[in-house]
């Protein structure tokens, strides 16, 4: 998924933050974390502190340092145990001191959710520049699932920090073995932590990151934003931008979430709306969503997006919040071409999250179906 | 609990390794480790090397840098996991990096089980010299039940490593947040792992670390296995050797022993022989036997030792190696006054691991019963 247009945004400041924060929401899945509660923390800092660069991929330097933060855990933990500076910087701080040097910039692991602006916090605080990329181009929900582990890239040293003060530095042979060292310091940890992994070269960001992505999801943040003065309806707007597909109408009628294993995992149900009266859906997520099911039948799966919209603001919801009676537009879009290789689809695809379907490219199902709603 | 004579062990060799692989089993009271396994790896080590020097506290200056080395784990995995001596030494790189200095000599965090020799492994391979000092005086199930922790002295850095290649470094705020972050990554690492935790200086050593207790231990197996010449009772000598007590002749009858939580977790039940029949007693453990009672009757308790000697060579039984039918002497020895202040209590005492009993000395127990059996 890229965005239509050359406009490259260059500067993060309250507006922008206010933008990418709906944007990441709508990339993050219903996941990365809170967007709320990013978007306040990144405000915050950039009161305090003025507004960060966004550096552009190709202004890197092949032997730069960039280095991904962000939040692990489950969001639901996220909404009560908000993250503080010391904790934003601390991962920071211990990476640099681990590879003896300074970090040129930092870089969002996803761009999906909170977790595509808490690295704003520890940009300002350290008045280094964003990077305008990510390693997914989405959210995930394991650490693994980047594109930095596709193509074979260390995930370490990998630094986390909890807001006690405890701090840990991992060397894991691979993306696997931190996620399972990470999650299980994550749940001790009190189900959130901050961490940063996979410390790249200017040349590795260029190689295997998907750029521009805080830009496209400051693009589809101004476009929510917009719809409402051009008065055009906010979802077909967004659809038209990204190349999606409306999935379903409806009312969440039932909710099942846990918090298990480090994840917010389970599934809601929908009966349609409007046109769609008399019809299910069912939406499966492990902290983003995973699958979309209509009478069993797919109507879209991981890797690709699957978002939830307010049927009348076009605002994403995300897991954590989705309530009892939303009226919702399910809306999926095409994944970063990565994900679509075999490689892609063994470390996010519906397999591996152990949902009994291969994975079908979206636009492949929509065809099926007669196109879009 | 101290040895009686003035004798210092000064070299690890093949013999004195043997002799306290035994003494450290009856000292580990279950847990540690298990020491034929510690045993064998020293020994390999050191016909490997040549000699491990074992350096006395009093021979180390103020600012001496010395660092304990163990597994952590369930001993019942440790059987089967066997550490390799890569990843013996490995923590001791992490944290000679983390600090930027040498390490004058390591120590065994507890003189209990395969902990008092697995240290010896990676002392032969740097050419390194042992101390004769634990932090404990015996064996525990958790990190912070060390007279380190008892003295406020700092946890951090820990180092970590299983045997494929993963390295954990941790900034732990206390011991008890070491234990928590250590136990949930050594269930990752497969339930057992390598670790460096307290680093000391030489003079924290001389005012906290329980001294010669590598000797100690050397002095009990060394009593055990001249018992047999010297045609005395072994369980006798060793009695009188440490001022110990029997708790209870017995033969095990019903052992429920389970892996959970990075532990070995269980009770044994056993019935009385010779001129105990019809009597029963039960012990509780946690890695190591921590509670023994009959008939609800408390025998003897944590912090005090109690150790399984098989009846009739006196040699110890671990908790991970206790068998059906087994006739076995409980015996039981007052632990070092460390543990018997307010703060050692709270930290190892009967309430900590859930058993409903205050915490009684042992001697005070046995002059209730008349004295010993």
């Amino acid at each position: 998924m890229t965005t239509n247009t050359t406009f490259k945004l260059t500067e993060l400041n309250e507006q922008s933050v206010q933008y990418i924060a709906v944007g990441a929401a709508v990339l993050g899945t219903g996941g990365g974390g809170d967007p709320h509660i990013g978007k306040l923390m990144a405000i915050e800092a950039i009161r305090k502190h003025g507004p960060v660069r966004l550096m552009s991929p190709d202004e890197l330097k092949d032997d730069d340092l960039v280095v991904p933060l962000s939040m692990i855990g489950a969001p639901t933990v996220m909404n009560e145990k908000i993250p503080s500076i010391a904790q934003m910087t601390k991962p920071l701080d211990l990476i640099e001191k681990e590879l003896g040097r300074k970090v040129t910039a930092i870089m969002p692991i996803e761009v999906g959710g909170g977790n595509s602006l808490v690295p704003v916090i520890a940009a300002a605080e350290r008045g280094i520049p964003m990077l305008d990329a990510d390693a997914m181009g989405r959210a995930f929900p394991e650490s693994q699932m980047v594109t930095f582990y596709l193509d074979g890239l260390d995930c370490s040293p990998i630094t986390m920090a909890d807001e006690r003060g405890n701090g840990v530095l991992l060397h894991a042979i691979d993306g696997v073995w931190e996620e399972r060292l990470a999650r299980a310091i994550t749940i001790q940890m009190g189900g959130s932590a901050s961490i940063c992994d996979y410390p790249v070269t200017g040349a590795q960001v260029k190689q295997s990151a998907i750029a521009h992505t805080l830009t496209l999801a400051y693009e589809i943040g101004k476009t929510l934003y917009e719809s409402k003065e051009l008065k055009q309806n906010p979802i077909e707007a967004l659809l038209k931008q990204l190349d999606g597909y409306a999935l379903f109408h409806g009312k969440a009628v039932d909710i099942r979430r846990r918090t298990e294993g480090g994840f917010t995992r389970g599934e809601a149900v929908f009966e349609g709306t409007g046109e769609q009266k008399g019809r299910t859906m069912k939406l499966f997520f492990q902290n983003e969503f995973l699958l979309a099911t209509e009478d069993g039948e797919v109507l879209a799966v991981t890797p690709d997006l699957i978002s939830l919209l307010d049927q009348d603001t076009g605002m994403p919801i995300t897991t954590e919040n989705l309530k009892y009676g939303a009226r919702v537009t399910a809306v999926g879009f095409p994944c970063d071409p990565k994900w679509r290789t075999a490689k892609g689809v063994e470390v996010a695809g519906p397999q591996y999250f152990g949902y009994d379907t291969p994975y079908i490219p979206i636009e492949q199902l929509a065809a099926k179906k007669g196109g879009d709603l």
